[in-house]
């Protein structure tokens, strides 16, 4: 089943108001098998909508129009269905009744404009909103199912759920698609497109590959289309397998794990505890760390040390590091480690040193250029990585490849996981996204 | 001038990304006087997007592409654009030259992959990109102008803000719009509007209010439209001034300023260095603070004590303090901001200690109960706060406060600053967003 949808409103063309419909509709109807083709956002005028509508009924088994089911001038979306549809609009009276009710609750007069909510166009079906007033509309025959939903997300959202999903499931011939996210860290974009390009070119059909990079942190997203659910579920569990023999040591989490919750997990499960000293970050490793809730099992704290003074006389750091090899120095990330580490009373201590930009930095060390170390009681492990121009670019990526750091550290000391390939073929280069 | 915005990735089409692309562009078209007419989201199939620039020319006199410019097999859009306009693809010698460059500075040689990001539509100008590697196109002919920009929201913002904009208000015959925002901290929605809610009905024909509600920061945003810039400025000048004086004391800044930044300057034009202890924000006021560009000259850097250990052996806070009051209470606050201040040699002290959930609650001190506190050399001023369940934003929250006591606090100690009316009115009661 192919579908559009029509998201309809002025607010969203002058960006007042963000799409999340679109989103929201776009995952629901994924889960249902249905395949989105296109999504369209048009103003309040109804001559564009009878347009666009018709246009997407002639390519589409189902058109979803949100948004413009208001009773203000603005809202269109019914008469623009009723005009392309050359149905004629009738006043239902079970939806009249449910109004004058609606408004006799709470203690008022229905006002004259609402009574516009109660037109139905000729051969149209009344799906009862939930949760506000204006009802929706479903039409289905011509070859195209046809669903008109309030903007307002919570009665999209609800009455999606109550009464078109259901509707849909019973459709028969829908397709299953799934999807699958692979959360990487630690490898840029063209990196990974080297190591499994060749995969993702010769997949069979039916199967699909797609990278979604972001700061430090590629997103894999495997999708499957087939007749049966446990086909398919088979198919992405398969190309998962395979994706993970070639590139598993980049895999920190799947679909909605974030790298400082899997890390966090790892931790608790040994009963460890970190503590983090900032420089070039600024405090965000503990933010994101922090951001997790029931961090304060493992998190004990941390020192952002922006100044050397700070570095000296809280982290333990030699004044002779800082003088000879610099702030932004792999030894000043090792004592950094080990000092807050110590200080603080932690299992495992991380730290970064870097220069975040715009200025500070010079030719041996440009903006960019950070050191992350982590320590434990085994000792330390550091890295150099060099970034671009953007300081919160730069925060964000030396945040996440700390935290990489750890979560590799700790997976390296427990013998029985997967190894990483890296460390078969020597350091990898500087990691950074397209 | 009418314009179409196409954006592409099946990302968006199934919900993995909300489309904020469009919600940024539809406003920065506004704000130049483009009517945005219609967006299109399409998935990364080349003949769909073909097809549908081709619709999108013939209707429109502006059309801007954006995602798809990646390096990877699903990355379509300029070959979709060349098919459109039936130009073939050149290797752009300049574009690969900064291409192996970037990678050269990084220390790595350029994958193959990245080679694509080089070919070019014949006739086709091309747009530096500041922030990434694929760079944006532009082309002016045929009664349409055509404009490609990458998908990563920073990098299209960069490029749009860089050259898109300046050629396109170079183009003649466009409506003046103008929009400026105040920035409010410290003051609900609803108290706002209380305030100023008469003000935004009885606005003149061409000027609109609204409000955009944030974590703890109001956005009020004025439009005012007409046929001439200048006019149009007088009119939000007289509007701003009026609103300055009903609520003042509330605006921290103006358009882009963020209030770590707003503070920041305070700092330095003072000469006043900032350290901060933060439990319930886990290192997120640090990270705001240290986000602005510059900082390192006025932060000296912070502790998080997510452990009541840390928070005595690190800040000097007393046993029996947290003892008898707990972590959570006005008497550690103002121990953390003191002891930070003290142990780190810094000129302010800014403390947090709270809830942010979502356990750890109790019936005295629910989930969303914050303590913040702010020192200097004469003494501390303490405030509590009462936010929801949500940890993330209580986070966020709490973070806004505490540095808007401390731009406060700063603007009392120098009485040639304007009044704060909360002190002619008594303390006001604890900050709530709507």
């Amino acid at each position: 089943m192919k579908a559009t949808l029509l998201t309809i409103g002025d607010e969203l063309l002058i960006g007042q108001v963000v799409n999340t419909n679109a989103a929201w509709l776009g995952e629901q109807l994924s889960l249902l098998g249905v395949d989105l083709a296109r999504v369209v956002t048009l103003g309040d005028e109804a001559a564009a909508i009878d347009a666009e509508l018709d246009r997407a009924c002639a390519a589409s088994d189902l058109v979803l129009l949100t948004g413009g089911l208001g009773p203000t001038h603005d809202d269109l979306t019914v008469e623009a269905v009723a005009a392309c549809f050359e149905a004629p609009l009738r006043l239902d009276p079970t939806v009249l009744d449910r109004l004058v009710e609606r408004y006799r609750q709470r203690g008022r007069a229905m006002p004259e404009a609402v009574r516009k909510l109660a037109l139905v166009p000729e051969g149209f079906e009344v799906l009862d909103n939930p949760v506000g007033a204006a009802p929706g509309l479903w039409h289905a025959g011509g070859g195209c199912i046809v669903v008109v939903l309030p903007g307002v997300p919570a009665e999209m959202q609800a009455l999606f759920a109550a009464e078109v999903a259901p509707r849909l499931r019973r459709q028969s011939g829908l397709r299953v698609i799934a999807h699958r996210t692979l959360l990487t860290a630690g490898v840029g974009e063209s990196n990974l497109q080297e190591r499994i390009g060749d995969l993702s070119e010769h997949l069979e059909p039916g199967l699909r590959l797609a990278y979604l990079p972001g700061a430090g942190a590629v997103r894999l997203r495997l999708t499957a289309t087939g007749q049966e659910r446990a086909a398919v579920e088979a198919r992405l569990d398969r190309l998962e397998a395979h994706l993970r023999r070639r590139i598993g040591a980049y895999v920190y989490g799947r679909d909605s794990d974030s790298l400082e919750a899997v890390l966090g997990r790892l931790l608790a499960e040994r009963g460890l505890r970190v503590a983090v000293a900032e420089s070039c970050t600024g405090g965000l490793v503990l933010h994101r760390l922090t951001n997790v809730p029931g961090s304060s099992a493992y998190v004990v704290g941390g020192v952002v040390a922006y100044s050397n003074e700070v570095k000296q006389q809280r982290l333990g750091v030699a004044a002779r590091a800082l003088e000879q090899e610099g702030a932004v120095s792999e030894a000043v990330a090792r004592q950094m480690a080990r000092g807050v580490r110590r200080s603080l009373g932690a299992d495992l201590g991380l730290s970064t040193t870097g220069i975040a930009g715009p200025t500070g930095g010079t030719p041996e060390k440009p903006v960019g250029t950070v050191w992350i170390a982590c320590a434990d009681a085994g000792g330390e492990a550091a890295r150099l990585l060099h970034f671009g121009q953007d300081r919160e670019q730069n925060k964000e990526r030396s945040a996440t490849a700390v935290l990489e750091l750890a979560r590799r550290r700790l997976l390296e000391a427990a013998p029985e996981n997967e190894p990483d390939p890296e460390k078969k073929q020597g350091a990898a280069g500087p990691d950074r996204g397209p």
